[in-house]
């Protein structure tokens, strides 16, 4: 894990963010020694009586025990306190009967000590794959967790989930809704095996206000799409992406029960600006990155379509190289653009660098410089804007660029 | 280009292999200048009259000038000679009307000196996409290399075709067919912006086979299937790939009029193996290669569930750097045949590293130790196998590693 002390050049310069303690929830980490030696791997959160959980998972069809268990949970009726438990260092993904055994002695372990029914613990393991998860360890610092918990803490609780991350990751907005500040304050880890088609990688987001569960449940769903849903750092998608909301209540807002009252939409506006916020420091965390890319498309015909593209160009192996080599290699955008499987025709593309315009008509820009290109490239932020000309949906993706570091920490992570 | 002189570990230990010529076809090489100094960067062959001409393109929306073309002309009427025209340095893919002028001149210049009508003259162009190709210098050597035309010569056919290939690829098969000898030879080149979903990058096969146009054409199109839609380098699709096949029937085997006769069959395997073959050389020559990679998928319940699993695996940068690495990673081979999207169930899953069983029902197989599969690791030919265990459906890819190599050669390919 030596790679793992470098810390990535886009990490915020200001560190992590300073979070405020979310009314009903009480944070607790410790090291189970689950597979690292020397730094918390556990992290437990509670969450008061009655608090609303949603989430969103992994599409992967081999998906983690704990996955499958918490699908199973969300949803289910709000009775007591509901308990977060979340190891890093192993994955407890493709163990077979012995992997639900160990989501179900956690969970059962958990629930006992906190007086709580099983359907309220929510659990989740990040790490290798394929090896048995040591749950005693954890199971034995479950009484600890409970003596330590206490509001705040947000820190701790982001680097107790980290695994090649280099950085904790952590965002907050607060908004008033009807004279009531609410709060909403996440955490998440990346960094590699991060594509979308799910709601990616670790992700907890704890907010006190109150709200009707179907409700919370439809609008994280919908900030997902837009967030986590449209970032990818290398094209890989985790079997164990969980992202999970807690609303504990106790902000006592008026109860949001339609998300597009204007409370409704408050709400769904600052947990979309929280989770992208997230998102994004995952993106500036993707393994061995040392750009922070956007990708913008317009004038696709339809939505997907626009997504694909953006996709297409993000996921490229030769754009993102050619980014890592500071290259402006705009022909491989459209390379990118044409193997998307999108609607698009060579004549009507258009592609710019930031608001450098770099070709048009299908073909270089007459004012475009290659040494304009290759300045731009310098910058540790960059925006590739592309054109279809051909309808009216846009979309919005966010990656980083590939480089040896990824080479470096993705050829021997686990050896 | 420093690094193109580095010859990759996987290249063939024999070297070029011994093309004997192909009654009917003659080459000529010449170094133009258009991008390279120092070495040739054309290649013309001559096809004898009623040559019947064959052939695959890349199904990129942004697919260069010449492969529009070249779609045109293919299944025209074999009227003369056919010829061609392929040059290396520059794609003049992207480059608006101004590309498809330079294939009309090409096209055009070339017609007039060997008395040919220009739909007989069929180009290709491979190299850095968007930046005009000076196709007059090309114009000022078509004369020499009418001139230099001669039978076989296809080592210094290949080299004048590579961009970043390490070494020049060719394949031949021979075969009797009523009572006569028929050749297939070909050359091709890779190495990076490889994927499927098209006839990839540049080939060019040559045969004396005498063969109806339409025969050979839906012969190209299922050996294409199964031989170049199956590898992958990068999961990038190029704007120029092209598979041409020519077949001048100076062998005077009787006609194959039917691909599911006797004949028919012996020339659509031969066929199969020689674009197998240069498949394989392509995958080889990828770009920063040490590891030529076999996935083999079964059980799958459809041949496209099958295929989508195998080049899931085969594009995964976790599962190839872990194969880069020399780590028996197999929990990313769950991760990659969990994102496919393909039908799948953990508990039947099971996972071979060639003949090792690693993982079954769900879990990593009783007797399989870390051991075992790290040493297997070692070797430069690998073969992942995957059994999904619903149904009767299987694929087989090709694929490598992804390695600090891949990033060096792409981080300034152009700069």
């Amino acid at each position: 894990m030596a790679v793992s002390n470098k810390v990535s050049p886009l990490a915020p310069k200001a560190g992590f963010p300073d979070l405020p303690p979310v009314a009903g929830v009480r944070l607790a980490t410790a090291a189970a020694g689950v597979k690292y030696r020397g730094r918390d791997d556990v992290l437990l959160a509670e969450l008061a009586e009655g608090s609303a959980i949603a989430g969103v998972f992994t599409r992967s069809s081999t998906r983690s025990a704990a996955v499958l268990d918490c699908q199973k949970k969300v949803g289910q009726p709000a009775i007591g306190k509901a308990a977060i438990l979340v190891n890093s260092g192993n994955a407890n993904a493709f163990t077979g009967k012995r992997g639900d055994e160990t989501v179900e002695r956690l969970t059962s372990s958990l629930a006992r000590i906190l007086e709580i029914p099983t359907q309220r613990v929510f659990t989740a393991s990040t790490g290798v794959i394929g090896e048995p998860l040591a749950h005693e360890r954890i199971v034995g610092k479950l009484a600890d967790l409970v003596q330590g918990l206490s509001a705040g803490g947000f820190e701790p609780a982001a680097r107790a989930i980290m695994t090649t991350d280099t950085f904790p990751k952590g965002a907050c907005r607060q908004i008033e809704l009807s004279g009531k500040t609410v709060t909403i304050a996440g955490i998440a880890k990346g960094s590699g095996m991060i594509a979308p088609n799910m709601a990616t990688m670790l992700c907890y987001i704890f907010t006190d206000a109150r709200i009707a569960q179907p409700v919370l449940q439809e609008m994280v769903e919908r900030a997902a799409a837009s967030s986590f849903n449209c970032i990818t750092v290398d094209s890989d998608t985790s079997t164990s992406d969980t992202l999970v909301v807690g609303a504990t209540g106790m902000a006592d807002n008026a109860e949001i029960v339609d998300g597009t009252s204007e409370p409704g939409r408050l709400f769904q506006q600052a947990l979309e600006e929280t989770m992208l916020d997230l998102a994004h420091q995952v993106v500036r965390d993707g393994e061995g990155a040392t750009k922070f890319i956007e990708v913008r498309v317009t004038g696709a015909t339809s939505d997907s379509d626009a997504k694909l593209v953006a996709m297409s160009v993000a996921n490229s192996p030769l754009v993102k190289t050619a980014m890592a080599g500071e290259d402006p290699n705009w022909g491989r955008i459209v390379m990118a653009v044409g193997k998307s499987g999108a609607k698009a025709d060579r004549d009507r593309l258009a592609i710019w660098f930031g608001d450098i315009p770099v070709a048009a008509n299908g073909w270089v820009s007459p004012d475009y410089s290659e040494d304009a290109g290759a300045r731009y490239m310098k910058n540790q932020e960059l925006v590739i804007a592309v054109d279809l000309g051909l309808g009216q949906s846009s979309a919005r993706v966010w990656t980083c660029d590939l480089t040896h570091g990824y080479i470096e920490i993705n050829a021997d992570y686990r050896s």
